[in-house]
């Protein structure tokens, strides 16, 4: 009989954060690619752009000034998908036609006076002033709304409307689809095993040695055993901790030094700035704050679009959208890439 | 107290075939776009390209030659993700290391001799031939496999590597992710009210008359109330049908022609061939074939991406991979524009 050769034969994982499956068929690496090519990103985004409403001292779509701002700057979205007083739609509705209230903020959040200074361009101190703007706004926007969800869209190729460094933070009264998932299951598994799911998790990553992309004494990133992207990764740390802001100091320092040679691997995977989507996912917030969330885990996803190159992406399409997620690498094959990486970014590679 | 308008208050929405919820700010449809544009659909593809692996006569990647067909044809996908005799990765796994093994068959399915020619331009008569087609890949994959997934990646920007109208047929052995949510909630609501979900929605919405874009004696077409996606449509018949196969000759027809009438108003929207992934969602087969699957009916998931013109398209990105998808006008909103569209083609409008 053949022998099971992961690389070979296509298979299911299960992901067990989301108790759903996704399809590992390796083998489809091989066909030609005579697709949709995107545009590579811009590589000369100019630091200063009199027209960028993002940049230190510009005037927004909405009129207001932003200030000579020289290190982090976070404002309200003058779009918010959220706002915090929209009406109830009210209730006693048929079962096949239920609605409730959305309330929430939706914040932006500059990383750096420099439109062309990305995160992991960036020296780690200014790495490290996201992370504690980040921890200050889990903490102010957390006393009351139930979930703080911060999200990175980087790059074009993921819906980003502007090239300048920043992040979005929306925050809801109520507990979206991904993170209610998430905790039901990190719920069941605690149970069961009393143990935290991640954190049996990263232990038997630092065990197997197989998916491990990035670490340190503090942090871990693996490309995880369930990965749906082609290069998506996991970033966790060691111990239990449950939000941002239970980070110790050396936890926040470890962490400026993680994402920064994690994120300089991905630019240097190309040698592009790397698009991608990330967020944080940590115990809820709000109400939740006197339950007790044991079961959670802090950690962060990255999920970068692109599969073969600079301009060619995967596609989560047809089968994708109707049936199940579709990868055409192992996790394995993605995280030995990245882990061979240097951690010397290629626009420093010259200094 | 302010009234509740879903088109200036945001809100959730509940999908009772998925069990999650959809954000809803239609007052983001405000905000300018300074993102990613998405280049046109090509508008002059050939007739009969002679380097295009799907022209009838043409030779394929694998050295293969297509036959000179001269209505649909159906072969083997050169690159299936799914094959059928992968070897097992087998058992006595750790609860958070989970594989099991995949086995199916991808085939490629061409609508028409022509490239140029889709589906909302085919004659009748040929759409119905694609139909008959989808019946007997049903029927036959059907025996052995447990889900048969048919769909059509339509558009580059849809990940379509290939202009020449065409769908895939991708059968495995598993129930996937998606057909297995709708399975179970579609189960537990007959087990509650005694009838089918969707048989109940159709009359609701026949009612309500808020989100029908087209309709006939025998189908109907609406934005569902959940609808994730920009126009995303769900095309079902009114009588109670488990399978395509299960269809009569006169739904057939039926089909065929309503399909016609909501691929002219998708065409016409923006003036465009319009991008989309679609598939259908039957009863599962092989070993389900002997279950009482009471509880399904038949239905066509429509997912087109495009949002603002044929160039803007809708990012389901950050916020919506790590916490719930949102979308920027409502249903009714989506429903209205397509539903006064013309059923004559823009590219007819001269005949
Ligand atoms: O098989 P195709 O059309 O080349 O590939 C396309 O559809 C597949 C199934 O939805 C996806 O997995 C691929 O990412 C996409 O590019
Ligand atoms: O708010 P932005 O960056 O303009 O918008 C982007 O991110 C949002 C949140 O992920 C998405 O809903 C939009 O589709 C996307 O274009």
């Amino acid at each position: 009989a053949v022998v099971f050769d992961p690389k070979e034969h296509q298979h299911l994982r299960y992901n067990p954060l989301r108790d759903s499956w996704v399809l590992v068929s390796a083998h489809r690496m091989n066909r030609p690619w005579a697709g949709q090519v995107e545009r590579p990103p811009e590589e000369r985004v100019p630091r200063n752009d009199p027209k960028n409403p993002l940049c230190p001292g510009n005037t927004r779509a909405n009129g207001e000034v932003n200030p000579d701002y020289d290190s982090t700057f976070v404002f309200d979205n003058d779009f918010p998908a959220l706002q915090p007083h929209a009406p109830d739609p009210g209730c006693c509705q048929h079962p096949l036609f239920q609605s409730k209230a959305a309330r929430g903020v939706c914040k932006v959040m500059c990383f750096h006076p420099h439109s062309d200074v990305t995160l992991p361009l960036m020296k780690k101190e200014e790495v490290l002033t996201v992370i504690d703007k980040w921890v200050q706004l889990v903490e102010e926007l957390g006393t009351t709304y139930s979930w703080v969800q911060i999200f990175e869209n980087k790059g074009a190729v993921m819906g980003c409307s502007n090239p300048h460094p920043h992040c979005q933070v929306w925050a809801s009264n109520f507990l979206p689809t991904e993170p209610a998932l998430s905790d039901r299951h990190q719920r069941a598994f605690y149970q069961e095993h009393g143990e935290p799911l991640l954190l049996q998790y990263v232990r038997q990553e630092v065990h197997r040695q197989e998916r491990i992309v990035v670490e340190s004494s503090d942090w871990l990133v693996v490309v995880p055993y369930w990965a749906t992207w082609p290069y998506q990764t996991l970033l966790l740390p060691r111990r239990h901790v449950l939000r941002l802001n239970d980070l110790t100091a050396d936890e926040k320092e470890g962490l400026a030094d993680i994402m920064k040679r994690l994120l300089t691997k991905y630019d240097n995977l190309f040698q592009v700035s790397f698009p991608y989507s990330m967020g944080w996912h940590g115990a809820p917030t709000g109400p939740h704050l006197k339950e007790d969330n044991s079961h959670w885990q802090l950690h962060a996803h990255y999920y970068p679009p692109l599969l073969r190159s600079a301009t060619v992406k995967k596609f989560m399409v047809g089968y994708e959208m109707l049936a199940l997620e579709q990868r055409d690498l192992t996790p394995e094959q993605a995280a030995e890439k990245l882990r061979n990486l240097s951690d010397t970014h290629y626009k420093d590679a010259g200094n």
